[in-house]
């Protein structure tokens, strides 16, 4: 476990804060307008983009996750948000292109920036981590089946880190709208 | 399958016009209100209710499924819609009652208007069809289990008739929200 | 509701009794092979699909859908069992191309005989009902978003009739495996 | 972000090894008889058992998310795999329960080791992280609604230590079970 959070450190570190910064005026600056945001990954990058998605209900923004059932269509101006740590995942980056024909702009959590998830957004936020699969880009036949997650322990450092750094996003936001966490409970509770 | 749609048939025939026509006035009040509508289910009634969900999002109802990852909370003069055949689905009805406590309107579309369910719930529609559970009430190792489901042919016909009910719904609600189908195009599609 | 049932019965009794008969030898040979089936639709053709594979379940087929969390990877030899109308939904042709590549059997369940779906599948089953949506084949701007269910009344006889036609489907391999109601039991409840 | 490492490393370093090596023992069992693992948890806390669900099924454990559409029943010396900060979520704690009455083993991940759901189980690892709900116990009226979670920076230590941790175990797994992770590409990919 040391060395799962040694290495997600050392990944945290290398974040652009203008990247951050950037994202932080596409998010707010979506919100104000009353657009959506769609968030969109496969695997556990899905949950952890799910994650990010009910922080971002708790802060009133309109969220939905790609793949939910009851998913509203993408429109001009939305902000499809993607995450792929190798930018390569076939179904992530299919929607991701669909999405800007329609006016959408793509924001992607990825290690690699020169990716094909990357070349067709709008915004990158690089997050490194995910190393090992770089090493395999030749292996076709796994790479067709969409998804490739290396296993434990160095190979989830992209999830972990993309998860930690996304909830110090979300304190960020709220230091933005001027929120605090009392005039957020109401949104809090669910029924499970 | 002559015999599931003859049975389907029969249960259709047997739907309260009382209790659909307040069913709606709850619907379109709730809109006009602002306030949030969550479908709830389990099993193959969980998939009955998301389908419905969708077709209220297209009618531009805020509309959530309980479940689903990012759901916000129920709140005063929201509408839980619970769907459950046999109206004892025991996590239904325990989120049914949760709800209820923070002032929600429970609606349940069930086969049994004694059941626990019915029994907590401000309106009913009863759509007949759960027949076969009833002889099997007293087989308790079952019944804590939650869920139980006949099998084919006529163990569905709840969940059918229930399906075709609620798109008979969806074009009451149109034509008493004044809507048309080209009114509704923007929200048709979805990334999947 | 009359006019949804009579629609759906005039579509079931075109299903074609040999499509059928070939369907169900694919299922019963995948089962006695120890293959999976992963079932995979859009919308509520993908609620019809995931229906569909809960009482595969019940029947003790190794069967998942895609997009749950928790799916196994598609190998040669699978069944990937898809559910489209129109045949045309992006991602569900794009993920039965990938699959047909490690060798799967693609089995589509489609109105559209000659769509993408039907032409990359090794066996098609006919269920008609998606007619309003072939009128609209040029709307290009909508087909790239990928899903379009036209609107009730008429929009959804294929998926309630696909999911007769599946319910009924059940009742025919409990009888060529040989099962009873009484055999099932143990599978049928679970936790919700 | 700095801080958020540094309370997840000292929730970790804090989790007792005793605890951890009669897990692995509880799991490799379960996996050498043949049984099942159902994993549960609301929320946060349900999408890192989903995580944990996905690496156990890529080591070919029998395992499945409570809450996923196409979940067999829990049965008899199956585990149930509990997930939860506070170890108080209503319908958690209520599955729990009604798996215990069948003859299921309960572990629970919690920072409570006397909470209702921990007081039900039959092994509990204690992860401290979820303190902040700790003083907010008699807020009866966000109780009731099942669910609470505090907001970041600091209230998502749980979560976030829960992920690391539960990837950790992944590695001694694979260690027990003789498995490298040449013998575990077959099902890795999926269809997404």
């Amino acid at each position: 476990m040391a060395e799962i959070i040694k290495a997600v450190s050392a990944s945290i570190e290398k974040i652009d804060p203008n990247q951050v910064r950037k994202l932080i005026d596409l998010l707010v600056n979506v919100k104000s307008r009353g657009k959506k945001i769609l968030v969109l990954g496969a695997g556990r990058s899905g949950l952890v983009g799910r994650a990010f998605a009910m922080r971002l209900m708790h802060l009133n923004f309109n969220v939905h996750g790609v793949g939910e059932t009851i998913t509203p269509a993408v429109e001009k101006d939305d902000i499809l948000f993607a995450i792929s740590g190798s930018g390569t995942t076939t179904l992530v980056v299919t929607a991701a292109k669909i999405a800007k024909k329609v006016g959408a702009k793509i924001v992607a959590l990825t290690s690699y920036p020169n990716s094909p998830l990357a070349k067709c957004s709008d915004h990158v936020v690089v997050v490194y981590g995910r190393t090992k699969l770089a090493e395999r880009r030749d292996y076709f036949s796994r790479q067709i089946l969409g998804v490739h997650e290396p296993l434990a322990p160095l190979g989830t450092i992209f999830e972990v880190a993309a998860a930690i750094f996304l909830d110090a996003l979300i304190v960020e936001l709220m230091s933005r709208l001027g929120l605090k966490e009392e005039d957020l409970k109401t949104r809090h509770a669910t029924i499970e």
